[in-house]
């Protein structure tokens, strides 16, 4: 008899979106709204592609039409013409890559489960919590111990490393997803001599490095000495180009990075060609268009219109006087919720009074409640006239 | 320190495509070229994508590039449109679905490695070799142990299960790759009756159905009674529709499929939702296109092609009075290479005195040496030429 993975029975039902969607049917079925109800809770993005992928876009699905031009298989790891766009991009901020040291990937959520399977499943993966749930549900699926280890307020939700952690993988996020915090070259730079101390491997998720403002802050963790030994890197076009529903990511795996004589970027080509025939080529050519010098102009554009809206956000908060991170180098606002509430209480108690929906922090891990997240991705006029409410909201609450 | 995964280490080298570029390379630079080098080696194909793909491509770019019709994250089991499309398309054939026992992918080979997470790692693998090299790779990536089961000219490529078999997982891939065997409804219905009987798992391999011409031959393993407790059907876009460098494949896996009270359509349910966010937007509606009635009418015409292609090669072969099978109901033809050569011998020979390329058997499993892959993919008039070629080379070798 075939036994099933029984590691799926450990996974708790994630609830949280399907929870927010339920309370927020009830909240409609039962009360007649007197303004329009404005969502800011799910971190996707609402600008169209900008106008350099388009193009790209329909001239790759031409070259599929033509047979001169049409492409059968890509390069499972990637095709050259974006590794090395991609290889060139981080050659801006300092960091030299190969272009086999760049994989593409069909987006990080992706590659973030897919990548475990180069790590032997005794393994141990420490979360920094909150933090994004498939961190903890695809290493539970794997049969692996999770390392707990938690950001709070005090170590501005991006602590160091202490000598008491025992863990093989260690996941940061930075600009973080839930809380829009960001960590200093100074704190990676720790992580990355503990990592190589400890013989760990650090996954580290870049998704957000393109929201990042202030010069210090590393957009890789290929800025830092010594991360060639200890990291891997995981970013996606989601958020810097609107590629939520287009799908497209990159994974960087430098050569030196070995453990037991095996070596990692190898066995990710072994991976890849085993397990997958490639990225779609028109998806491909579109996001080469995004490191192109119009391409990078155009997304720069769009980020500054969601950096707009986080501004706007910030400033309904300050001048309600409520604590927040985020928002200055990320695309998510991560506030205390007033007064002490739970963060599901004030989740319920904003959709009653200001018609509003956001994701309470406790679906990113138990210290997160007491905090509610806000994206940024939103529509500029609707979150113009979100925090023009939250601030009445919650000026009027103290 | 972080342990990898050790069993990437019982890999063997895959050197066979490698291999085939390294001879070809040499031959090359030895040699003055006579006449064309004519490739019917890789399985690719070469026509372009039909119009209704095209234009449902560009129409999809379109709606990514406005913000009314723009298109964030898609349900991670596949959007709506498409799954009611490939319910429709199995209906068609007698089989009914319902639409979430249909799943987006982004190709057969990508969920052929994805889908064994699901599975328990101390389960065994049933694989019939000659065959696709992925299934025994990813399950030794996996630390699986690998039952290996043998077709021959004797069971015409597509064996009966028999009592002595101990598998847990059982890949059939029917049209063959590499054979290009086809299984009867009456030995399909051994393996159900097998796989219930044991509490196996068939994964059945249906990426090359749209080339069956014999109207006995059942398209999908759900065509037979009992399969919906035992089979999982991974099917494909490249080769039906030339998706082989656009990417899109489907899963269908029956609501009643349990073992040890697991349903493995929910576990995949959360296995996608934990580690993907779907398949692209643009992709799945170009897609959806290749099941409309244009769409079919067109990829019909396109198959009609490559079935020539194979007319051509097998007439060749009959003239030369060599065995082969395949070609009638897929897009491979296998043949006995001729004197008892083995299969690398044979491709020099080939390649030497004919200047064709094609693939040799040993690189499907040990007992696939003395035989060699003909694909029919190749441009119509290359592959006349090389017809021609090869039935005077063999005739005279006679």
């Amino acid at each position: 008899m075939l036994k099933p993975n029984m590691n799926y029975a450990n996974l708790k039902d994630s609830y949280l979106f399907y929870n927010i969607a339920k309370k927020t049917e009830a909240y409609l079925s039962e009360n007649v709204l007197v303004q329009k109800l404005i969502p800011l809770g799910i971190g996707d993005v609402s600008l169209p592609l900008c106008s350099a992928v388009v193009s790209a876009l329909h001239s790759a699905v031409e070259d599929m039409a033509n047979k001169e031009s049409f492409q059968g298989y890509q390069d499972e790891c990637g095709a050259t013409f974006l590794r090395e766009a991609i290889a060139a991009y981080y050659k801006k901020r300092g960091v030299a890559l190969s272009c086999d040291e760049v994989f593409i990937s069909s987006g990080a959520s992706d590659e973030l489960g897919d990548i475990l399977d180069i790590f032997d499943r005794e393994s141990s993966a420490l979360v920094i919590e909150p933090a994004y749930p498939a961190y903890v549900d695809a290493n539970i699926i794997a049969g692996r111990k999770i390392v707990h280890y938690f950001s709070d307020e005090k170590n501005g939700f991006a602590p160091y490393p202490n000598d008491d952690i025992k863990a093989d993988i260690i996941y940061i996020c930075s600009p973080n997803n839930p809380t829009g915090a960001v960590f200093t070259k100074e704190k990676l730079e720790k992580w990355v001599e503990f990592a190589n101390k400890n013989g760990s491997v650090i996954l580290f998720d870049a998704a957000y490095e393109a929201f990042i403002e202030d010069e210090s802050i590393p957009h890789s963790i290929f800025e830092i000495d010594g991360a060639r030994t200890c990291a891997i890197e995981i970013c996606s076009l989601s958020k810097t180009a609107g590629f939520t529903g287009t799908r497209l990511g990159y994974t960087v795996i430098p050569r030196e990075l070995e453990r037991n004589s095996m070596n990692f970027n190898k066995m990710w080509v072994r991976n890849r060609t085993t397990k997958t025939n490639g990225v779609s080529y028109i998806i491909q050519k579109g996001a080469a268009a995004v490191f192109t010098d119009e391409g990078q102009k155009e997304i720069k554009e769009n980020i500054a219109v969601y950096k707009s809206n986080a501004r706007v956000l910030m400033d309904a908060l300050d001048n309600a006087g409520i604590w927040y991170c985020g928002g200055k180098n990320a695309p998510y606002i991560w506030m205390k919720c007033p007064n002490n509430m739970l963060s599901w209480d004030f989740f319920d108690y904003l959709l009653e009074n200001a018609q509003i929906i956001g994701t309470p922090g406790a679906g990113f891990g138990k210290n997160g409640d007491g905090y509610f997240r806000f994206t940024s991705f939103g529509d500029p006029e609707d979150t113009r006239k979100a925090a023009k409410r939250i601030e009445k909201l919650l000026m009027k609450g103290e």
